[in-house]
This record gives structure tokens, C-alpha cells and sequence, in this order.
């Protein structure tokens, strides 16, 4: 069965996007700063239809993860940009504008049901009204024999974690200190959940851990596999 | 002149100690986890007055800190032992015993005033009632030409930080999600701080981070260095 990883830029102190997100400013004060290593890659500028970058060790990591992806599930806000005016609105087609750089089918939890959005390139955002495991069902049929990305945010992140169903977490841990912000796993309560280190690939920019989740340990303390 | 350093085992949620910390379980609930990597290493048995263990690169990464370390400031509680009955009590020789692993002048953050106590191979501890800069300035002149090492806890690393006095931190990343515990940064609140990976080890049980303080940083965002 295909598996649900999750790819995610983190500061030291553990911060995921910087403090008071706004539409304009989806991943808040300096939480940019987070992605600054793979906004020169070539294989991310090709995505946001940027042409030119770098061709790095940073980059067959992005690239290794977009091939590997054949879905993606996010969160409602991650799909309509941060905290902004129109989060409530159930007609907003997001922020991600008419060539999405996902490129394949995206399913966003949220309350609001709607029809199915068909954007350029292969993507599309469907939306999952009924809960997270429907959404990833949906998104493994999707997939084929690729995995189910989560593209975020952290609550949506957590949640999947706690329930026993993220099988792979890459953390592209850069170093700054943000000092506040959306914290990827705050106080998650959970008790200890055993990861297991499969690769560590590190470049002065930022060091990709990919981490396997444990799920034998998330039994043992209380979650729900 | 000296650099001040500061070596700590932190897992992937930013937790130093578990929650519920006693004199008996100074590392608190599951806090024992993050130290596992350097339980079986021959440097770190040694220093602990035990046999046998493995040498390895985690091995050697101990042993480079140890043998740059030529004086030691400590906070009161990591002195003591933790939250436990006798830590108000300034007769305390704390829970070293008499061959603390140190073995170089360690000067001990705290509000109670005492003499200096001599303990078996070359530790002894020094009671500095005059703030950070203070136990800084002594442990310098006490490690001559080699670095001064923070041993914590989480509170004080936080402070020698935001005084931009620390230099270098060296984070020993555990692959494990403790869920709850004692944060080494919690939200500090500075605004952005620039660290730069000067170099990355990684074995399956721990990821070694070495991250050189960039300080025009913290100087631009409101610390006082």
C-alpha cells in the first residue's frame, strides 16, 4: 500500500512558519526564511514556473520527493493561504493560482463542501468534507503506486501523526532560530513516539532527515493506529 | 579569547528533559531516551567510572567536545539534580558524587553563596552568585586557551543566548518525538537568529549538529551582545 509521508521545512527551534501569518504573508514574519534553500534549486523553480537554479545534492532530494508523489492531502488553510480574509469563504480557489506546482490530485480537508477544482498541469483540488481517513483514502486511490504526500500545515501534520497514519516524516531542518511561530509538533502530548533516522543528507543551506514513524511506540502510548 | 559552547542531546521536538522531573529521574519521564546514543560509548563510560563500550564516530564527536572543554558553567538545578526536595538546600553536594565526569572547574550558577568544593579527578564545583557574566568571565580564566562548556539546563543556554555570549551549539539530535518535557528553546521570542552549520555527523541513534551563532543577528533583532 502506498505511503503518507510528509516533506517539511523546520527551523531549529522547531517553528514550521514564523508569527502572524496573513494572506499576503502565508508563511508569516520570516517564516520565508525557511524555504530560502530551495528557492534556488532548479527542480523548485520549474515547479512555480521559474526558469534557471541550481542542480544540487538539495535538489535530487526535492526531486526524489515530487517523483515519488502521486497525491497530496493539505489542510484548509494551507490550501487557501494562511490565516487571510477569505478562509471562511467556501468559493475562494486559494492562493496557488492557475498552475499549481503539484501537479497531481490534491485533497483539502475542510468543512466547506464544494466541486472539484481543475487547475493546469495535472492538478486539481478535491474537497473532503467527512475527516482525515477519508481524505487519505481518497488520495491513496489517487496515488497509484506512488505515495501521499502531506503538504501541511502542522495541525493537519499532527493529526495524521496521533492517529498512526503518517508513515514518513523529511524535517529540511535549517539553521536559524525563529524564536516564534507555528510550531510543527508543540507540547504533542502523545508520550514518546520511537522515529527511526533512514537518511540524513546535509548541506550548509539545510540537513534532510527522513524519519520513519515507529508506529509500534504510537501504540504503546496511546494513539489510535 | 575562549569560545563559549554548549553540547545537549535534543530530540526532534526540542525537548532536552521529559516532563515530571524528580531527584530521582533528573531527566524526567522518558528523558533518559535522549542520552541512550552515549550510554554505550566508550568515551562517555569512561568519564562515568565504567568498563568497556564502543568507539565509534559518536564516540569521537565526545571526545573532541571533552578534550576542548577546559572549564564548565552549569545552572543551579543541573547541579543539583533536578526539581528535587533538596534543591533550595545550599549544603547540597549534589548528585555527582565525589568523581564527577567533568574533571575541569565547573562554576555553578546560583543565589546561595558557599565554598568552593574539590571533588576526585580534577572536578571542582565554584558557587557564582553574581549573574552569567560573572561565572563566564571566572570559567574563563580557569579553562585558559581551551573553551568554556555550558552543561545547562534548558534556561540557561537560554540566557548566555539572548546576552549573545554563546558561540557555538552543538545539538545532538535524537530521532524520537518525546511529546512533552523541559524545551531547550520554548519561544524565545528574539526574533530571528542565523546559525550556521559548520558541520553535520550522523549515525542511526543521533544526528550531531554543530551551529556557530551568527551574532550580527542577534544584535539586529534586540539581544544585547
Amino acid at each position: 500500500m502506498t505511503r503518507l509521508t510528509c516533506d517539511i521545512s523546520m527551523s531549529i527551534d522547531g517553528f514550521v512558519a514564523g508569527p502572524n501569518q496573513t494572506v499576503e504573508r502565508p508563511l508569516g514574519e520570516g517564516g520565508d526564511r525557511l524555504h530560502e534553500w530551495a528557492f534556488s534549486l532548479a527542480s523548485w523553480r520549474e515547479r512555480h514556473g521559474l526558469s534557471g537554479g541550481e542542480a544540487n545534492p538539495d535538489g535530487e532530494v526535492v526531486e526524489e520527493s515530487l517523483r515519488a508523489t502521486g497525491a497530496v492531502v493539505m489542510g484548509r488553510r494551507m490550501f487557501s493561504g494562511g490565516e487571510g480574509p477569505w478562509k471562511d469563504d467556501p468559493r475562494s480557489d486559494g492562493w496557488w493560482g492557475e498552475d499549481p506546482p503539484f501537479r497531481v490530485p490534491v485533497f483539502v480537508l475542510t468543512h466547506h463542501a464544494r466541486e472539484t477544482v481543475a487547475k493546469q498541469g495535472g492538478t486539481s483540488f478535491t474537497f473532503v468534507t467527512d475527516g482525515i481517513e477519508a481524505a487519505l483514502e481518497q488520495a491513496r486511490a489517487a496515488a497509484g503506486d506512488k505515495d501521499v504526500a502531506l503538504a501541511g500545515g502542522a495541525t493537519i501534520a499532527q493529526q495524521y501523526l496521533e492517529a498512526g497514519l503518517l508513515d514518513e516524516l523529511q524535517i529540511h531542518l535549517v539553521p536559524v532560530l525563529l524564536g516564534d511561530g507555528v510550531s510543527l509538533f508543540d507540547r504533542l502530548g502523545l508520550g514518546p513516539i520511537e522515529l527511526e533516522a533512514t537518511r540524513v543528507i546535509a548541506s550548509p543551506s539545510v540537513t534532510h532527515l527522513r524519519l520513519r514513524v515507529v508506529k509500534d511506540t504510537l501504540r504503546e502510548t496511546g494513539g489510535t493506529p
